[in-house]
C-alpha cells in the first residue's frame, strides 16, 4: 500500500494553525462535561431546523413576487449560477441600511462563507512572491491559515491595548518595503476583534484610512461582530468612511444568521486597469478566481440568507435584536463573573488582569503562568473549564494570556465557567 | 480613487482559464437565441424548486430516525459543523453500491462541489515549487484553474484517439523528473472525458495503475459523466481497481443531482506517516486545508444531497434512471445528426470527422478551418449556434477542433444546433 510522508504535503493536521484548531476540538471531544469559555461559535438557540425552509420559501416567493418564470427561479437555485452570487441587491441594501455602506451591487461577491472571502482577496493582491499582507497580532486564525494555502507571508503589526496603533502600521509597512517586499494590504477586525475583543475609536479609524492611503495599502475590513456592542455608541464601518476605495470589506452571517448556511460576501469596489487602460471592478476581477475556488456559494444556501434579508427588510441590525440582548447579558456577565472570582487585592498581586470590551464574543486574560496546551488539558480535567491559549493567535508570543469566550452558552454556565477558572488559577499562580 | 493595475493581480479575468470561459458566457449572453451545443451543463427539467425542501425533509427524517435528539439535528443543519462534513457514511454506502468502491467513510471528504475537491487534492500533494501535477490533454477547465489559483505546474500528457496511453504517462513523467521536478500525480476524467468524450478500456484502467505504481504517482480520478454510459458495458472505475491506493477519487453530485447544491467529495484513503511514525489519513490531513478554505461545506447543501441518497437508497444509478434514458436519447441524437447533416463523401473530402463516445454530454468535431473565437462569434450571430472551441481545453493546440455538448437542450435542438453547424462549415469548409 502506498504510503505518504506528511512532511511532503504542504498543510498537515500537523500543521501549527491546524494543530491549534484541533487541538481545542480534540479536547473538547474528550471532556465533554468541561465549560466550554473556549468556543466562539454563536448559541444555536435562537433558530430551528423549520426555518430552514421558512427562509427558502420567504426568498423564493421574493423572487416569484419580482415577476421571475418559474422556470428561471428553478434555474437560480438548481443551476450552475453567477460565479459572484445573487444576493448582492440584498447585501448592498442590507450594507446601507445597517451600516452606511453605500457599494453598487455589483462590488458584492457572495462567498463560501468569509474564509473563501479572505482567501479571494488575498490570492487576488498577492500575485508574486514578494506580495506579503499585513495583519494585526493577535490574529484570528483564519487568516492566518488562508494565507498558509497560498503562501503568502503575513507580517504582524502588534496590537495595542487601545487597539491597532496607525503609525505602527505605516512603520511595519515601511519596513516590509525597504526588505523589498510589497505590502499589499492589512488584516483587522475593528469591532470587538477576535481574539482580544478591541475595538478601534472612530479617530484611529480614520487615521488608518490616511495610513493606508500614505502606504498604498489596501485594508481588508472583517465584521463578523459588530452588530453585538454592549452601547450604541457609534462604530462606523472602516468602509463606510472610505471615501479612496482602500477598503475591501469581508462580511459573515455567520453570527447574524447562523453558521450552518456557510455564506458570506466581499465588497470590492475598486477599479482595475488593464494594460490597454481598459477599466473593470476588483469584484468582477475576483470572480475568475471564486470560479477556479468553489465555481459559485450554493444557491440553495443563498437562498436561505436571502430568506432571512427579506424577511428583516435588508436589516441584520433589526433581525438580530434578540441575539443583541443574549450576547450583551452574555459579556455582562463574563466581566461580572471575572470581578467577582478575582477579587482585588489578590488578582492585583497575582498579576491576574483582563480587558473589558466594550461588546462581542470574546475577553483577553493574563495569567502570570504559560497558558499553554498542556495547561489546558490539566484544565479540562481537574477543573473542568475550556479556554483559548492567546499563543495560538501569535507567531510568536502570547504566552501568559488566554482568550475567554461568552458566544455559545447560556449566562447562568458561562459564570460558572469563570469560577471554575478561578480555581485554576489560586492552584497556579 | 484607487486604481489597481490587472497585470499585479494573481489571477484576472484576462487569464486564459477565466477568459474561455467568460467569453462563452458572454457570447451566450448577447445572442441568447442561438443554439448552446456549448454548455456543459445538465438540463434542468428533472428538477422542481419543491425537491429542495423534500430532500431535507427526507434527511432530516434520517436523522431523526436514526435516534439523534432535536438539539443535536438542529446543530448539524445550523452549526458549524465537521470539517470533513457529514455524508461520510451515505457516500461510502454509494460508492459500494454503485461503483464497488469499498472505503472507510473517514475516507470520505465532503467538498463545496468537486471544484474544491480538486484544488484540496492539489494543496496537500503539492507541496513545493518542484511538485507538479500531470494532466490527460485536452483537459477539463477546472482543473487548470485550480492549479492556477495554487501556482502548481501542470504538465500535459497527450490523449490518444483510443484514450490516454499508459506509456505516454510513464515517458511524461521520466521527462519530468529528469528536468527535476516531481510529478505528484496524473488527473484524467476515465468515463466520457470532457471534453473529448472519450472512455478507457479496462485494459488501459488495470496498465494505468502498474504505471502509477512504477512511476510512484498518485491517479486523480475524476467521473462526473460515468452514470451516463450508451451501453451497460462494464466501466470500472480506477478506485474499484486499486489494491495498492494509488487513486485519489474526485466525485461530483452536479450531474447526478443539481448543481445548484454545489456538494462534491473526494476519497483519499492513503496513508500518510508523520516523522515520529505516526499513521493517520490522508483524508484527515486533507481538512486542515478543507478548513483554511471554506471550514466546512454548507450543511444546508448537504442536507439535500443527502435527502436524494436517503430516497434513492444511496444509489446514483438508480435515482438517475430517467437521466439515463434523457442522455443517451440525446446523445444519440447528436451523433445521428452529425451522420445526417455531414453525409459522405462531402465530409471526407472536406476533412471534417468526428469522434463516437459510448456515453456521457460531449464529442469532438475536427474541421478544416480555425475554430477560434471570432469564427464563434459569427457561428452564434450568422448562424445562430454555439459551440466550445477545442483550444479552451490546451496549453497549445487544439485549433482545428470544436467541442459538441448534448446534456443541456432537449434533442430535437440538439438536432437542429448540428444542421446549423452544418451551414456553418458548409460556408467555411
Amino acid at each position: 500500500m502506498v504510503e505518504l510522508s506528511r512532511a511532503g504535503l504542504h498543510v498537515s493536521v500537523s500543521d501549527p494553525v491546524a494543530t491549534s484548531m484541533n487541538f481545542l476540538n480534540e479536547i473538547a471531544g474528550r471532556y465533554p462535561d468541561a465549560i466550554s469559555l473556549a468556543a466562539g461559535r454563536p448559541y444555536d438557540g435562537f433558530y430551528s431546523v423549520e426555518d430552514i425552509v421558512r427562509y427558502q420559501r420567504s426568498y423564493v416567493d421574493h423572487l416569484r413576487n419580482g415577476g421571475l418564470a418559474e422556470e428561471r427561479v428553478r434555474g437560480l437555485l438548481l443551476q450552475y449560477g453567477r460565479t459572484n452570487g445573487q444576493l448582492g441587491d440584498l447585501i448592498a441594501r442590507m450594507l446601507e441600511i445597517d451600516e452606511d455602506i453605500v457599494v453598487p451591487s455589483e462590488s458584492v461577491m457572495v462567498t463560501a462563507g468569509c474564509q473563501e472571502a479572505m482567501i479571494i482577496a488575498l490570492r487576488a493582491l498577492c500575485a508574486g512572491p514578494d506580495d506579503v499582507v499585513l495583519a494585526v497580532e493577535p490574529c484570528y486564525v483564519g487568516l492566518t491559515g488562508a494565507a498558509r494555502i497560498l503562501g503568502v507571508d503575513v507580517v504582524p503589526v502588534p496590537e495595542a491595548a487601545g487597539g491597532l496603533d496607525p503609525d505602527a502600521v505605516a512603520e511595519v509597512a515601511r519596513r516590509v518595503r525597504a526588505a523589498g517586499k510589497r505590502p499589499r494590504a492589512l488584516y483587522l477586525v475593528p469591532n470587538f476583534s477576535n481574539p482580544s475583543g478591541i475595538s478601534l475609536s472612530t479617530a484611529i479609524r480614520r487615521r488608518l484610512l490616511e495610513v493606508a492611503g500614505e502606504q498604498d495599502l489596501l485594508l481588508l475590513e472583517d465584521d463578523p461582530y459588530g452588530l453585538f456592542g454592549l452601547d450604541d455608541e457609534p462604530r462606523p464601518a472602516l468602509k463606510s468612511l472610505d471615501t479612496d476605495g482602500r477598503v475591501i470589506y469581508l462580511g459573515s452571517f455567520a453570527k447574524s444568521c447562523f453558521p450552518g448556511a456557510r455564506v458570506g460576501f466581499l465588497v470590492a469596489d475598486q477599479t482595475v486597469v488593464g494594460d490597454e487602460g481598459g477599466r473593470t471592478l476588483l469584484a468582477d476581477e475576483m470572480s475568475a478566481i471564486k470560479s477556479m475556488l468553489t465555481v459559485n456559494t450554493s444557491p440553495i444556501s443563498q437562498a436561505v440568507i436571502g430568506g432571512v434579508l427579506v424577511e428583516s427588510g435588508c436589516s441584520m441590525r433589526t433581525a438580530n435584536q434578540n441575539k443583541l440582548s443574549f450576547y450583551r447579558n452574555n459579556l455582562r456577565t463574563m466581566l461580572a463573573a471575572l470581578e467577582e472570582h478575582f477579587p482585588q487585592p489578590e488578582r492585583g498581586m497575582r498579576g491576574v488582569r483582563w480587558n473589558v470590551p466594550t461588546g462581542g464574543f470574546f475577553a483577553v486574560v493574563d495569567v502570570p503562568f504559560a497558558a499553554d496546551e498542556k495547561l489546558l488539558e490539566l484544565s479540562a480535567e481537574q477543573f473542568g473549564v475550556l479556554w483559548t491559549p492567546m499563543s495560538f493567535f501569535y507567531s510568536d508570543g502570547g504566552d501568559h494570556a488566554l482568550r475567554l469566550s461568552c458566544s455559545y452558552l447560556a449566562a447562568e454556565r458561562i459564570a460558572e465557567g469563570v469560577r471554575r477558572l478561578s480555581r485554576l488559577v489560586a492552584e497556579h499562580a
